[in-house]
């Protein structure tokens, strides 16, 4: 245990609190500090060490996580110590678009700090078990070293040198869940104006919304190739069936807010003459156009 | 074989063809009629009886299946044999909303037309294979009578009395598979910018999202209880979250129209004071008010 390096975590809201908890527990010496100093009461009674400043809490560890709020957060914690963190790894684990990671990165390397970036694919009660995982990107020499320690928290998935690589990987995946969590509630609303209860949809709508992941593959085929040729689910097709989705949504009085814009975007490409091709094409109206 | 009723398929499409198909295999003696006459051919020649009109095909059969585009081509074609179809089931497989159902129901009605609407689904090569199923509501006495019959095409699954039950739940249940689909779409586009393939997200996507389906029954929770109260996910922690998306979605050139609609109910919810409530809480702008 006690050959283990000693790290540093910055933040202990729901997630920071999680990971210095594993840290700790792996035998790391871990040094915490958070705005709310209580907040690490508890860990400081299980061996952590409390920093009484940001400077104090990077000076002792090679390795510094950081799990606050915002980039904005992070960068009025870490701008004022960048000398104390020159030759030291920051791992910013805060939830951030990928041009704030990338210029954090260039504010890191302006000062000597290596830098990665971080998505994390967990919940607090996930960190450290199956099914957590954590998605890195930035300075890879840096990951390397550290990857061991990072893998405490769940599976460590690198993506590549440009720091922006990993939260837009894990914004592209929250963006699936998102939109099929909203899917299902659209379909739970649909359905409860006949007194079905959500309970019961959700049983069948997991059942069906696990089968249809079956497709997504196929659906990534056309987008790859770019070849929308189809016989079946053709954009047509798909657009009359959303304009009876939208249309049955309004008889019953639910709002079609979340349905309406895969009309719209149907219709689109129904008037720039891809009636034929695969629904999937819809893609194109929202992705940049080629140069 | 020669003991099995006869059954009428109207409209032979990409479904059509396979419903007669597999009722024709099965040994019912089949009798079938198309508005494009040789799109029948096949079938004959493998033992389907072709009818010249709508009234010859209803004559000789207890069950008639339609399957056409719409309720108004339905229409069309069922209003004028009213009369040959009294006394006979119809199960109406064509896509429409509930209205629609409930107002073909109540037309049958008057004319003394048993009568069974249905949600198929399933797409042409599942008809009569594992995974296909068919929803039915309205007549439940024809129901139970050519139950088998409806079985043959792929698990029938009754829903009520209500004819419009049937297309609710079908349609409900497609809105949850189009926003996966757009939502993957969406973040197959953003990761598409910084030159990961559709086929490599696709992967990842497909894994996340069969994990997240778990988390439907405990969306549904809150749906039915209406007690929003959680200590994780709450609505602020998910606008900030899709506001993150958003941003990044727009700084990589991608155009959020898939993903804004849910900031937007997010933002509502906020607004109205439930920042501490769970994201599911959404739903809470979409369906009607209780009364
Ligand atoms: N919770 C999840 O399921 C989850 C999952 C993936 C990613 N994330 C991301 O992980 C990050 C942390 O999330 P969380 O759930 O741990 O959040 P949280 O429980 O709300 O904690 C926020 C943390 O940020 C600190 N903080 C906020 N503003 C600060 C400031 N100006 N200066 C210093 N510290 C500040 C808070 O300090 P105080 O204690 O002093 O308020 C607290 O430690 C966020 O970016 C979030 O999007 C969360
Ligand atoms: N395909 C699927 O995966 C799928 C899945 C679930 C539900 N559905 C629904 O099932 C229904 C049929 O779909 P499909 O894929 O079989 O469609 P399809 O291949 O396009 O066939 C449409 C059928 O409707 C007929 N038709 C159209 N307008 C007509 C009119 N005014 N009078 C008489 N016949 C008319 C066509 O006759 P002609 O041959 O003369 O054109 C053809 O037989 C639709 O409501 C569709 O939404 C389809």
């Amino acid at each position: 245990m006690t050959d283990r390096h000693p790290v540093t975590v910055v933040g202990l809201g729901a997630m920071g609190r999680e990971i210095a908890r594993v840290l700790l527990e792996a035998g790391h010496p871990t040094t915490v500090w958070n705005r709310t100093r209580s907040r690490a009461d508890d860990l400081v009674a299980r061996g952590a060490t409390r920093a009484d400043t940001v400077g104090q809490a990077v000076a002792g560890s090679p390795l510094v996580l950081v799990c606050v709020l915002d980039y904005a957060a992070t960068r009025e914690l870490l701008e004022p110590v960048a000398a104390e963190l020159a030759g030291r790894t920051v791992v910013q684990l805060t939830t951030g678009t990928p041009r704030q990671a990338r210029e954090l990165a260039a504010w890191a390397a302006e000062h000597g700090i290596a830098y990665v970036d971080s998505g994390m694919m967990a919940t607090p009660p996930m960190v450290g078990r199956p099914g957590s995982a954590f998605l890195y990107s930035g300075d890879e020499a840096a990951f390397s070293r550290y990857r061991e320690t990072l893998e405490l928290l769940g599976t460590a998935r690198w993506f590549g040198a440009d720091a922006g690589l990993a939260s837009l990987y894990d914004l592209a995946l929250l963006s699936g869940m998102y939109t099929m969590f909203a899917g299902f509630l659209h379909g739970a609303a649909m359905v409860g104006t006949a007194g079905v209860s959500a309970a019961e949809f959700a049983a069948d709508a997991g059942d069906w919304l696990r089968a249809m992941t079956g497709s997504l593959p196929h659906a990534a085929r056309f987008v790859d190739t770019g070849d929308y040729t189809t016989d079946v689910q053709s954009v047509e097709f798909n657009k009359s069936a959303l304009d009876v989705i939208v249309q049955a949504s309004r008889d019953q009085g639910v709002a079609a807010d979340l349905v309406a814009p895969i009309q719209e975007l149907l219709a689109r490409q129904l008037a720039e003459g891809h009636g034929k091709e695969a629904f999937d094409r819809i893609i194109e109206s929202i992705r940049p156009r080629p140069a």
